[in-house]
């Protein structure tokens, strides 16, 4: 698909709206034509960027996140994982689980829109996350075969939807900051 | 309230009942109506017996567990949790998540049902845990201060939801028991 060049400021924008409709309407009645509405653009324009209203979302969402965890080198696993932490802001993440509790039922109902956020949204995360444990084990930090490696993306996952759950609150960055002390860091043994 | 007495028999075919059409309908279009008819019961027995919808349906989802977790006392808290993981049942599991991914989304949009599930399924899941783990502080396992303790759920939680989300596949007993070895024991540092 040729893609005609967007500027980085209207792509953002586009994202941003799409985003705004995302909170205000939720995935399923969020439309196209409301997009293209809202951002005076044609609907012609956004399917010939994106496709389809699962990879217009899906993009929208990996554009929102604040930066590429696999830039992060501090040295040591420890730093890593609180560098990423420290990369969050406590409102955004506040919004961005309001946000995320409203996808969950759109992906049980579209396995496009699943298939989309996995390979935009997980995928990527899961590789910097690789990043991280890959240079930690090269350091001598973690060992190849560690049995909690493969695991640390669910340790993750937990945090957040538990804290949700079961304390009925939003994560935070303290919060993070000390699940990673008390549980990934103990976990892979470092 | 005065409950009249419901033989558990009778109890338990109507428990099945609402899970079957839970499973069926979901929870939005299930019906006090529904439930009634396929039970061959009046709405008015059902809401003398449980007040609510949600009360209903979270104790249906209770009943369905398969035994409870606090009764498990193997001596070690290796032994229980893997006790906890091999009372479950593999093709059970699998109908389980399908109904939890589908709850995920009523519970968003209906805060009493979140609520009912909190007490009624969430808090004595917790309970049996918190069993487990002070009798382990108790034998000495696991120091009492230790900081992974206050997370023993949110990482068993993440079990769950990143192995459907992450690898989009159910959770298993083989997968639990590796999690429990890999993660679990070693944040706690047994």
């Amino acid at each position: 698909m040729a893609r005609t060049r967007l500027t980085p400021e209207r792509e953002g924008e586009l994202y941003g709206a799409v985003l705004d409709l995302l909170r205000e309407v939720g995935y399923d009645a969020l439309t196209m034509d409301a997009v293209a509405a809202r951002t005076h653009s044609s609907k012609a324009t956004l399917y010939r960027q994106w496709g389809s209203k699962p990879e217009l979302v899906a993009r929208a969402l990996r554009h929102n996140k604040p930066a590429d965890v696999a830039q992060i080198d501090t040295g040591s696993l420890r730093g890593d994982f609180h560098a990423m932490v420290s990369m969050g802001d406590d409102c955004q993440m506040e919004r961005d689980s309001a946000l995320m509790r409203g996808l969950v039922h759109a992906v049980h109902n579209n396995p496009d829109l699943h298939q989309a956020l996995r390979e935009l949204l997980v995928a990527p995360e899961l590789t910097g996350l690789g990043v991280f444990l890959h240079r930690a084990v090269e350091r001598g930090e973690v060992r190849a075969d560690h049995p909690a490696l493969k695991y640390v993306a669910h340790m993750l996952v937990g945090a957040f939807v538990a804290r949700q759950l079961i304390e009925d609150r939003s994560v935070d960055k303290a919060f993070l900051a000390d699940y990673i002390d008390a549980v990934l860091l103990p976990a892979l043994g470092v």
